[in-house]
């Protein structure tokens, strides 16, 4: 089945592009991945306002990508915290795949803003292709063959 | 410096975001990089209008991301292929990671609707965090150490 005559429908990266795929969604799990957990820090740093900065993380928790766990500052009600989820911490990969592009195409003179380091060696970390064979791709796209899976479906059929 | 304290207008993941973080830009890239060129094979297959698709293809050739590429049917006039530049082309770890969350969490339950191929031997190709010492991270995000890097300000600093 050629790509042109496959059902969009059900393509992975549509239906990601359509819950991630925003950069202010983008831009709030940047900054939990960062480690700002709390409401007033988040909402510091990005510097949004408090009605946007609540629906997005109201949105995000609906998602499934971020869990809430109350904590209180002795002396202040509870609020609270907002935690990646095991589905949203398996996000990484899209912010790694976009800082590495940003790195490479639009950094200032001066170099990247942040570095990602292998936590047990300090080595700088990079995103690779690599296949169920051992091989590693060197030539990313160049080396891929994208193929319909076994959920294609061919335009205009009735889903199974 | 701490990311709470760290500038964010140079940061790669929200340059990034701000150009190809969209539903639209990465539903656009998805069809070139599957193979598809031609503005009426696009269109047909996004089911778009001509005037949103001639946007979005200007606003990829103004980035830099696309090419276009005259051609001419038989006996019409002149049109334009549409294919990725080289910085183009390196946006793929970024689809490739969107697909590969979607199909981890939803695709529908007869799989995922492409996969991914290495050319050479036709295993199946998944992104991996390698680091420049060598080592594969198996564990993700949790194995990264982000840290300030060569072009990092501090909040409220001016630009070097």
């Amino acid at each position: 089945m050629e790509w042109s005559e496959q059902d969009t429908t059900n393509c992975s990266v549509g239906r990601t592009a359509e819950i991630v795929g925003r950069p202010w969604v983008l831009l709030v799990l940047r900054e939990i991945f960062r480690g700002l957990h709390r409401f007033d820090e988040i909402q510091r740093h990005l510097g949004v306002s408090t009605a946007m900065l609540a629906r997005r993380l109201e949105f995000l928790a609906e998602e499934g990508l971020l869990v809430s766990r109350p904590y209180r500052v002795p002396g202040r009600r509870e609020r609270n915290e907002y935690h990646l989820s095991a589905a949203g911490r398996e996000l990484f990969p899209i912010l790694a795949a976009l800082h590495e592009w940003g790195d490479a195409h639009l950094a200032d003179d001066d170099g990247p803003a942040t570095t990602y380091r292998h936590r047990d060696c300090g080595a700088e970390v990079r995103l690779t292709f690599t296949c169920a064979d051992g091989h590693t791709l060197t030539e990313g796209f160049q080396e891929i063959v994208a193929e319909p899976g076994p959920g294609a479906r061919a335009l205009g059929s009735m889903p199974h």
